[in-house]
């Protein structure tokens, strides 16, 4: 399919606005019977939809729920299935660290042992993020892997990121958590023989960080899981022919719009910050994507009535990002955070398209029940962006 | 997917007509807020709306604004993007050359080189048909290819076709337009091993005409591309075991029909006489395949007036149509060509099919808004196919 979008792209001067609201879609209240986009006082974006073309995004596949990763890569116009990156990958992008083409990341926890080695605490009794900097700085100083460059990158409590760069290395191999208590952890195996060098780096870097870490209890053992290399992505501004701009307050998302090629623009840390940044570098790029986190953070959290508020505030800065006359915007979001469910959910999410060209539609409110009549239908989200692309009358036809 | 319909497919006497208005999607006059179909009097497509089921038809892929070619492959149940027809096939189909199973055909433009053999006009000034015409006669008739049978065809002004007979050529081959002003004409090259020897023999061409043309200019030379060779498509009539029929005023669609190998009906030049032609056939036949051209060039041209009482006059028709009472009437299009566009675009287009075991619908209008609620949803175009099948009652079930 992006082979297909590569050989149709034609050069246009017209501006994309795609804003993804994490987390953004919901579920019904059980006492009121109405979700949290059907509750927020949202008069910008039911304009919007009004004008718009609206449907319903899913991601991944029917009922399953997508982890960000996943969910914005569908937004940018990649089948998640086909184009999978790693958690090592997803947690390094998350601190913002510079990954390479052929590093090989994991996520790596402190744990406690006992004398015979059997695990006692997976999670090394969540030590405090500074114990946590003092110890991935000792092992970042003190181990050398022969012929392998070696990151070691302090996340929160217990967590940190492993990097290992060199040419050559695999990035198929198990995890070393056997996820129960009283067990050794494991050996790092391959998975394929192109990994069976990166295992034996792996295995050093393991006792190297016992031997340093034997005397500091309870972090005196490490875990490792999620390995990944940094996976060979097509590039979005190849691929779509855009100059195409990241706005993110928040490192995870910055990263993923690196890792397609976007460039990442420098921002504040708010949404307002994030529109500001937009109007700054208006003329200098074809595409931007803007990212709102507050959503998500309400939903997780299990909060209906802030996400309601989170809603009601992004709601807000629509008029700001339409003055600036895109010729497409675009709302919608990687995934739903029903605050039900406080969790991540698989249902589809809302999408609005409006362009010049977007055509008739019946819907007039932006929520869940009524998108689910709108004339884009229940899409897959890597369809989205060749739709966006036609909007924009940036493809030219197929075939005679 | 054709051959699990293939395995299906039962006897029946039931009569199947899907009519295709070529271009018939459209997009809202912004000053009315209401599409072309919106904007007509269509009592008796909006009547038929009623009584049948209705949905929307997206060719080839969102977001794909589809030619003519893949638009009418998708509505005879192929997928466009898995059987994809060159531009000099459906060139070679447009002027209703015989084009037989192993032709590699492609789309020549006369041209004009300077003393250099520079291009100086890569359309020789867009010399009459008449002079097309001397021209590519005496380049039929004084070019011998050894082994090769050898057609060129005068299409209009400077456009004509080139065909290739023989046995053993592959259709894989780079165009000779340099696309741009001041520079020599490519070679033909071989894009994969199977068309070396096209490849020589296409040049040899090119080095003959360039050699009768020299003082013919401005059409002193030729530029040659989407080269192709006649695909090998499944057959309709074996594959849904129909007895099909194409009734179409215009060379093009004959042409398209007649691939998948429909019998193609002598008709007149208007949508009158194809229905006048569908009644005198009407036995012959399980599947009548009827064209109307007028919806796509009133929406090419951005002639909303003309596209709307374009849409009238079909409307009209309507009554005829069911006069013959077919078992399932279908009636969609190839593309959406809305005339705010003055070109195809990628919306998809709405349909309506009526059987008697169409099933309930809400939608008692036939335009985009209202199609967009039907129970037939946003489909693949080549799904069509296997659903009017079913309503034919001509498919078996799948399992026991």
């Amino acid at each position: 399919m992006l082979d297909l979008i590569r050989e149709l792209v034609i050069r246009n001067v017209s501006k994309i606005v795609l804003v993804s609201l994490d987390g953004l879609g919901g579920l019904p209240d059980p006492t009121t019977g109405r979700s949290e986009l059907e509750t927020a006082r949202l008069p910008h974006l039911d304009a919007l939809a009004t004008r718009g073309a609206c449907g319903l995004i899913r991601h991944v596949a029917p009922g399953i729920t997508p982890g960000s990763g996943p969910g914005h890569l569908g937004l940018f116009g990649y089948d998640p299935l086909a184009y999978r990156v790693g958690r090592g990958v997803l947690e390094a992008l998350g601190i913002e660290f510079d990954l390479r083409p052929g590093d090989v990341a994991a996520r790596g926890n402190f744990c406690t042992v006992d004398g015979q080695g059997l695990i006692t605490d997976r999670r090394a009794g969540r030590i405090s993020t500074e114990i946590n900097m003092r110890l991935t700085d000792r092992l970042q100083r003190e181990i050398r892997l022969p012929g392998v460059e070696l990151f070691v990158e302090p996340v929160k409590e217990h967590r940190f990121v492993l990097v290992l760069r060199s040419a050559g290395l695999g990035g198929h191999l198990n995890e070393t958590d056997p996820q129960v208590l009283g067990k050794a952890p494991l050996r790092v195996r391959a998975l394929n023989p192109d990994s069976e060098r990166t295992a034996e780096v792996a295995n050093t870097f393991v006792d190297e960080a016992r031997r340093l870490l034997a005397d500091v209890a309870p972090a005196n053992m490490v875990l490792l899981r999620g390995f990944d290399r940094l996976p060979d992505l097509p590039q979005f501004p190849e691929v779509f022919g855009l100059r195409a701009a990241a706005i993110a307050a928040y490192p995870m998302y910055r990263g993923l719009a690196k890792l397609v090629g976007m460039e990442v623009l420098k921002t504040g840390n708010t949404f307002g910050d994030e529109v500001v940044t937009l109007r700054q570098h208006w003329d200098a790029y074809d595409f931007f994507f803007l990212h709102y986190k507050d959503t998500d953070k309400a939903g997780e959290d299990g909060d209906f009535a802030a996400k309601v508020s989170a809603l009601e505030r992004l709601d807000a800065f629509v008029p700001e990002i339409e003055a600036l006359r895109p010729d497409v915007l675009v709302i919608s979001g990687d995934h739903a955070s029903p605050a039900v469910l406080a969790a991540h959910g698989w249902q589809p999410v809302p999408v609005v398209l409006w362009s010049r060209h977007c055509g008739a539609d019946p819907v007039s409110a932006f929520n869940e029940r009524a998108c689910a009549s709108g004339t884009l239908g229940v899409m897959p989200a890597q369809h989205l962006m060749p739709v966006v692309m036609a909007n924009a009358l940036r493809l030219t036809k197929f075939g005679a």
